[in-house]
């Protein structure tokens, strides 16, 4: 199975969203992308549909966008 | 450990979003909540700082809100 992804930014929701969902989610079924540290990476995230962070993109190509940290278009 | 709540109100957004949840989330770690059905759990939901369905409610007291389908204000 596809590992869902996890995009974050850093942000103080972004951190204790991360902390949540990672303790909820299996480690192995889940990728974490810092997208404040990683800004080549805000392009893939853009076309799966996040539109904020923290996001969680789904192996089934859909997007839980999980509580308001940062808009995308902040992190280009 | 106490159980997480997922709050939904049947929306599509909220059935997708339950979908997903708990596809990733362990069956027996959370319980699931439809707030159209049972109006008399819309003042928990509220005292737990839902403002929006689908959430997450997790055991540490954190609300995760996924997405957004309705507001609380509308559910009751």
């Amino acid at each position: 199975m596809a590992k869902a992804i996890f995009y974050h930014a850093g942000c103080p929701v972004c951190v204790s969203a991360a902390k949540d969902i990672l303790n909820l989610i299996p480690e192995n079924e889940v990728e974490v992308i810092h997208l404040g540290a990683d800004k080549s990476k805000v392009k893939d995230a853009e076309s799966a549909g996040v539109k904020s962070v923290p996001a969680l993109v789904l192996s089934n190509g859909n997007v839980l966008h999980i509580n308001f940290g940062a808009s995308i278009e902040d992190l280009k």
